[in-house]
């Protein structure tokens, strides 16, 4: 098992080195990566079709859209508006890493975006241990998984920056309370913030844009301030 | 990557060792066991919770639970009325292996038990590689997860003898088409049995009672031949 380990950390390393590459270059391009994580069906897709939807014409937007078989997200994403979109096909493995990113950013020009979205494997295990490169890590939950996941993926909701709680139009059709899947966010991360919305009915989604406004203003002074 | 690779082979023969031994040891005592596996929050221990609640008088049933984290699934397992419940927490893994169900087996006196559930930690992608010495996995998916999951995540729909659809409750409240997602399952396993459900409302819960009293009387009758 000693090997194991070692051949493991090697991996995490090599990925990191990666990883770093990639952030160098998308600052320098002053475009802000987000990393969007969650179990499968937790609505990653549907966030970023209503994103391009409604906010083409004002931020242009990239996405490289992962999964483990099928293309079918990237074409959903192509149909609704993002201006680059790149699948990956893993094949089998549970998560992306920063080679694979790499690899789908080559001979993509990212010049005219100022958003690169990551949409990860459906998983809430092992992505939380792979740099990609980002500038935050987004956790998507939907109101129909149960509001104890933070506590029983911790590693997912500490490394991540924002947590988006989706398919607020289902509330109370199970027992998931919104108050206590914040209060177990919380508890694991007490820094992390929170946004709950619909994609199905729109709810909450202007407080997402919002944020997500923001967040490309702050990366565009930072990257300004270290060119 | 060549010395990872068979790094990993090695690990996944062992654990086929370790599996064939725990497959042994519960036909040897003529006991069911299932692996149950889905996405974070499909309902396999609401699923489980009833199962107990409804047939603790009729069939005696055991529980292995495995999470990243927390020991809560164990301790709503044990009030449902599980004859015996034993908890694994993985502390960062992403599947169950066959050591970690070994090693929960030891000292569990499983005599008395025709059926020996195994709930997996929620991950659609991971948990397919290793056997746990089960008889068969069941994989559930529900409602609210998309319907193109069976193609996203084929290995586990290969691998797995019964898809349980579950919050059947929920039907309506998205785009998911019960008839889709059983076409996409079939299209990966032609042999895959199906049954839709709802653990909220109790539908459809007679026809998971049937085939598992119907499973349970196989498996003893194989066993009896097989001894």
């Amino acid at each position: 098992m000693t090997t194991r380990i070692n051949v493991g950390e090697k991996v995490l390393k090599e990925n990191d080195r990666i990883a770093a590459e990639i952030r160098a270059e998308l600052s320098r391009k002053k475009i802000l990566s987000l990393n969007l994580v969650s179990s499968p069906g937790s609505g990653k897709t549907s966030l970023l079709e209503r994103t391009f939807q409604d906010l083409k014409d004002t931020i242009p937007m990239a996405v490289i859209a992962g999964d483990v078989q099928t293309d079918n997200d990237a074409r959903r994403l192509a149909a609704a508006g993002a201006t680059l979109v790149r699948p990956i096909v893993t094949g089998g493995a549970c998560h992306l890493d920063a080679r694979m990113v790499q690899q789908a950013m080559t001979g993509l020009d990212l010049s005219c975006c100022r958003v690169l979205f990551v949409e990860n494997v459906g998983n809430l295990v092992c992505p939380s241990s792979y740099d990609l490169g980002e500038d935050m890590k987004v956790v998507l939950i939907s109101t129909t998984e149960g509001d104890d996941k933070p506590l029983k993926y911790p590693a997912m909701f500490r490394r991540s920056s924002l947590m988006v709680i989706n398919k607020t139009d289902l509330l109370g059709h199970s027992d998931f309370d919104l108050e206590r899947v914040k209060d177990n966010a919380r508890r694991i991360n007490d820094k992390i913030g929170i946004l709950e919305l619909s994609c199905r009915t729109g709810a909450g989604l202007s407080a997402w844009y919002d944020w997500l406004a923001r967040t490309v203003d702050s990366k565009q002074r930072r990257a300004s301030k270290g060119a």
